[in-house]
């Protein structure tokens, strides 16, 4: 594919997964192709990683690999799950609306969901599902599953995540984290991520790396180890055992090795402050959501958005009322932003 | 991670999935990582990717990409199959064996084996099923599936290929092929990879990229395109839609852009066949199947096998009778198969 | 088991399965108990009930037998559905509240719900799932299912289940009809088995007989040959292929043969409107729900509630606002209503 | 349904299942239909089946009721296995080779078959499949499950039950025993229920009813309580929860009140015994199994049993060679089977 024939790449802020990847990480993957290694993770790429994970998760932590956050979800939530259970969580949960029913799917589960206020959800909210606990009629609650930070950018404090794990554990339920932004929500927060995981008790965490400059690749992390007694058998059938392990994991010991899961995540969210800024500067566009981290929430006239989209991508969120989502990443620059604003600007004057 | 600290690469005829990644691929891969570009496949690295693939195998399938081998393969059968219904094979294959259930759990349905010879099976070897068509207390034969090169590294010829495309035709069934080492065959054939595969009836093939020099990613590629209708959707709930899809695709535009993919192919082929040529002259070894493509199955006294485990990795295939399998890549080279056959000699002698 | 040791029966308004079964249908299975008879539906007295239920529905239907409600609710939404498609409901349907998860976990598939008026849903509610249509990270929409009349005992008239089939078609979706308690239904509209389901456009059925006085035993009725295409297999591996089949045949034969069906749902229907009336004229209770079919819901003191409940065994509904159900059956005698009205009146003043 | 319309019962040694309901069962049954009865087996006659059922197999076991014999084999085996699990078993099981494939669909689990000697299977023939414990590409076996008597009719001793349970305790697995004809089993061997199950290291049973007498129902009997913990919510998933339970109990009680149930399987295992004896002197017919409970196995002149079958149902086994299979029931009549034989030596003649 010679440069010439290739169309100019979108200029975008559509999602933290269209990016490409941080030069550190084609570097540690490029590092890491050397000859033959021992496959499906007994290698020693896999075996720093792992260390590393243990130094910011706790050395109790039991970390896998696994190709793509869907599949870091579905997992954590089998280890949990039996068929007849089920998982609380928000109506708006990556799991419940983004995941084309692969949890329902693998699991043979049910998701059970409330209303969320911009994402995030409370013990209160879950507490009417407990009046089904051992009525054979009904799938039992197993699960709680919250987002962090949330598909609406938003961030729980260690304290309401403390919360949520006292609810479930109260009720003989896990707590599971889908930490596809956690980073974003660690920078947000100026927290470590074991603060923000192990310290408020949670159980399973899917560990977001593709959405922070790796080219692919999350990790699941239990924090019981009992959890992941399966997990090698689930992963096999859930078509995640990657024979070249060593591939994610030198991906995530780059990124881990020296703090650049922090730096990344903390670039994003300045970017969509920034973004968030100017954009609320301009009349006629209306933020709609807290800007925590690294998404942007707006409205504006229809007619300016799509204007505005024939230069940028992005996605239009809601028809009624009209709503769309920017979002920031590692490798968004100030100016992309600055000259997304100054567009902006045109397309709704 | 620095390199004083790794230990020493182990010196492997293992597997070809242990081996690193072919430098060219490495360097489409960097070249793919330019900016943002539209996810889940809708980029130009995908477009040129699903380009080239039509040019090998036609310009009437429908291609797909997939993480790993065993996902192309479960889905491919998903394609075919309902809950009720079953997939005959032979009993040594991959997806009956090497997939922890994989294709059961996610289709629902059933696997139905017969004996192979050296991994290869005929169309009369599956008659009988047939007779439980229509009974409503059987699983209903829906699809054959094969593979080629085998699990054992012998070849379907196209005749024999045809053969059971004509039965499975003949009695409503679908033909698909798992050919995660699909060139291996076509160097050892001398043929293109639509003269083994579309022009013999093929339905749907799993093609595999990892085992012949991807760092991962393997095709679904379907011959019919009313198999495809319902691909999108499971291939989400199968954990297998990647956002940074171009990574994939990078990879198999440089593998077929100018037959890297045969290349590397015919090395591995005759890496196993000096590999074999050598051992064979060792006193006390003796080969166990024929050699057509990069496996070699061999039998050698028990503790001489031990021995050369100290130095070299590879797999103890079965016990009894004692049999090991040693398999070259595309990135086997010949002094490696000379001082594998020299400390073998020592070993057993 | 001799007639002094067992307790009395609990006098009850629980529900319309905790009945026994009507004697016509005792003395039907008696009679069908005559040596050997082919098993699985090749017998003459499940012909006769195809032909009865033909005569009903219309000749073109294709019917089955299943042992129970659930089971024909899940095969008949199993028949529309692959995995990762979703059925479109009323978040109070038995299907999503009552059925513990069985749809889900046998179809793969996922259920999106939406908020009913008593139980009844209409075609705007379901307009918003449109959007996903298409979209390979959703669920695709493939069937709406309905409850006539609905578990808070509301009926749809003709035009309204006739508006959502067309909004099914419309969408290429199925519409599926839970008919647990179809023959209240007819009673209350004074219309026929046929003009309530397949001229209204219905898809699929789930027609009762447990409620209605059968001691086991339900039909699904597909008004599309396509959908019962695989249903046989279905059935099998949904565990309700029964061997000895003719014992639930000869039980709708004879329910169906001269209109027992629609007296026994008259008379609960009856039933439950004097029920209504006399409670309503209690001071302290008031009805919640229109009375339409054989369910009653109404609120009262719950001290009240709890005192009656020492001598009738009935359901708590809910508990803020508090709300009990009262249903009448087949067997109900207008002497137990009058008496539970009686206690009612006692316990409440 | 008239009398006169209905054709001549088929007479038929097809299999136990055709027949009708002992009469005993039948009373029972009118019995039990008194009034209203708590649902879902809070019932009288529930609790008086479940003291029935303990004091034949001790007061330890957890029954419970489901609809049909691969219910109770499906719910037996999903309550000892996870979906990356297995159940080694003989190839000729009824669960393998009868049962569409239900085991595998609604546990996801797999099943691992071994050739048998007359349906039986012995501890050496697993021992193969120990070798992938612990490695996470093969599913792990987590049950042994064997047939009593077995589809061909042949019968374990205690003591090869006990080394087979002994195998499987010892490697970390459940033993499940398909009991439909556990009865027979027992007449023959001269033994209580209690001495072949629970004796013996049984861990769960299927314990049959419909083919000993009962219009329908089989229990599920765990003589490990941890086995039932989750039994509940899977019967309700697998659609076998049935409202009206007392119907079920009702016949259990009937049959092991007072032994109908030893009597009715005594009584099928003499008319086999007497048919085999009959059928074996005749010239060109020869037995082709041990005859140990209700199965005759023979082979014939294929044109004498297509003759013999235009009078008399049963079924063809085995095309090369050519076998038959002739069963006897509780309700088989010493006429009968001497009708049978001289029709039979008239078609050979």
């Amino acid at each position: 594919m010679t440069t010439t024939t290739q169309p100019k790449p979108p200029r975008s802020f559509a999602s933290d997964n269209v990016t490409g990847v941080h030069p550190r990480i084609m570097q540690a993957m490029a590092e890491a192709n050397r000859g033959a290694a021992r496959p499906y993770g007994e290698d020693p790429w896999t075996a720093r990683a792992d260390e590393l994970l243990r130094r910011e998760f706790g050395q109790e932590i039991v970390p896998f690999f696994v190709f793509l956050g869907t599949a870091a979800n579905v997992l954590s939530l089998s280890s949990m799950l039996r068929p007849h259970q089920a998982v609380l969580c928000a109506d708006c949960a990556h799991i419940c609306v983004d995941e084309c029913g692969a949890p329902e799917r693998f699991t043979g589960g049910k998701l059970l969901t409330v209303p969320s206020r911009d994402g995030k959800v409370a013990p209160e909210d879950f507490r009417r599902f407990l009046r089904d606990l051992g009525n054979q009629h009904h799938s039992q609650p197993a699960a709680v599953s919250i987002t962090q930070c949330t598909e609406y950018g938003t961030i729980y404090t260690p304290d309401e995540i403390r919360a949520l794990a006292d609810f479930a554990h109260g009720n003989g339920l896990y707590l599971h984290m889908d930490g596809a932004r956690l980073a974003n929500a660690c920078a947000a927060l100026g927290c470590s991520l074991r603060e923000i995981t192990a310290d408020c008790g949670v159980d399973a965490l899917s560990f977001g790396g593709t959405k922070n400059g790796l080219m692919f690749g999350e990790a699941v992390i239990f924090f019981r180890p009992e959890l992941a007694r399966h997990f090698p058998w689930e992963r096999k059938q859930a078509m995640q055992l990657y024979s070249k392990m060593r591939f994610i994991a030198a991906q995530f010991a780059a990124i881990l090795e020296d703090g650049l899961w922090l730096r990344n995540a903390a670039h994003a969210n300045r970017m969509a402050a920034l973004l968030a800024e100017k954009a609320a500067a301009v009349p006629g566009v209306r933020l709609t959501r807290p800007v925590a981290t690294n998404h942007v929430f707006a409205t504006l006239p229809r007619e300016a958005a799509e204007r505005l989209m024939r230069d940028w991508h992005f996605y239009l969120w809601r028809d009624e009322p009209f709503e769309v989502r920017w979002m920031a990443a590692f490798d968004t620059e100030e100016a992309d932003v600055l000259a997304f604003c100054a567009d902006l600007a045109r397309a709704v004057g």
